[in-house]
């Protein structure tokens, strides 16, 4: 049983990567529903809902890999290391996952080796393959948050974050407009958010950003193709350093 | 083709992990001699002599697994990152190595592929599988450096380095008694030495140190297990925080 990275565009000409580590509400039959009603399957909290639709959206008009997860992180947060309590969540907001509750370790090393290594050794395949090509990798992972969090209403609407270095998120908000934008919100490398990042980008010195779009901006595929207009060409102009 | 870690006593109940990227002076028959005598074959250029031999010491002594590597640094140096010139070193201090002259970006890859990702994917297994499992690892890589380096003589026996944290090569050197000591040295983190360390330690807060010892006291077995008495109760008490 592997669930490794799902890639898109493989062979694309941008050095940049896109990454989507939370895409999937898909709940494969290996693991179950975890309990989950229907309802809670489609909720923010078994993914990111129009983070894929809007990653999509840019990696065609920047000529982009995309490189996203085959299921829930519900079954395994590939944004989490495995010791951490939200790799496997037993509650998430305001939902228990009854599928998560006292996991042994034996079931979390079974879910570690399922779903998180192939993931990020494909990942790390790839990025260890342009390295030896000759190419500089730029990591921009894409985020949905809800609008409305533990009974708060929030303004934000496009928060950039990163790990190590700052520049490619203070370079893409800087090129944002129209947006209720900020640095390090709705939370930040602090929260133990950047896992991917700490693993993937910081190690070799590559410029990386997380981007956090809230999710009632892009929905439908009508709000992902909006966004994606407005904010491909700020990550292009990041990019290149403007 | 697939050069992936050597692993030794990977059921061992402490949680200090012993890693040896340099272990070997191996030349197998798919990568060739790189055109190099057996003389060179066998110099520092090739492995850190001694090496091995006092990590397993270490390893019996501590109770610790030991993961090392199955062929040359020359072939390809598995603690530098794909895009380093050092990963196929195409001179290594005073000498040419012919096999690694103007690679291509074909042949670069075909090594990564072959060497390169499969040690570090088994090492990260490793550590995640004991993440998953309760246990927190503490990396400790254990390295050796010629006692003249482009004529010159050091007086150094042994250095402790690090990448983020330095409590543990702090609580190494404090425990650590007759020998010629010394923290960041032969050379440190800004060298570029530590690329194993960033990838798999620091990503999850892991305790970790790199040891350098001087190479003509640990050039036989008798100065290898000499070596192993007196460091093994520093990394212990080391591990303890004492």
């Amino acid at each position: 049983m592997r669930f490794g990275a799902v890639i898109e565009q493989s062979d694309a000409a941008s050095d940049l990567v896109l990454l989507c580590e939370h895409a999937s509400n898909h709940f494969p039959t290996e693991f179950g529903t975890l309990g989950l009603t229907p309802e809670v399957q489609s909720a923010h909290v078994a993914w990111d809902p129009g983070a894929l639709g809007l990653a999509r959206g840019l990696a065609a008009r920047l000529g982009a890999t995309l490189v996203h997860a085959p299921l829930s992180r519900l079954i395994y947060d590939l944004n989490r290391p495995p010791h951490s309590p939200g790799a496997m969540a037993e509650r998430s907001e305001i939902h228990d996952i009854p599928g998560n509750r006292g996991l042994d370790a034996a079931a979390r090393l079974a879910r570690v080796q399922a779903v998180y290594l192939p993931f990020h050794d494909d990942l790390h395949a790839l990025i260890a393959t342009r390295l030896a090509q000759g190419r500089t990798p730029v990591l921009v992972t894409v985020h949905s948050f809800t609008p409305v969090y533990h009974g708060q209403r929030r303004a934000l609407e496009f928060g950039a974050i990163h790990d190590g270095d700052e520049s490619l998120c203070r370079n893409i908000l800087r090129n944002v407009h129209g947006l209720a934008s900020a640095l390090n919100e709705p939370y930040s490398a602090a929260d133990g958010v950047t896992h991917l990042l700490r693993l993937q980008a910081v190690p070799y010195g590559l410029s990386h950003a997380m981007l956090e779009i809230r999710n009632d901006l892009i929905a439908d595929a009508p709000g992902q193709e909006a966004m994606a207009d407005r904010l491909a060409p700020a990550i292009r102009a990041a990019q290149e350093g403007v």
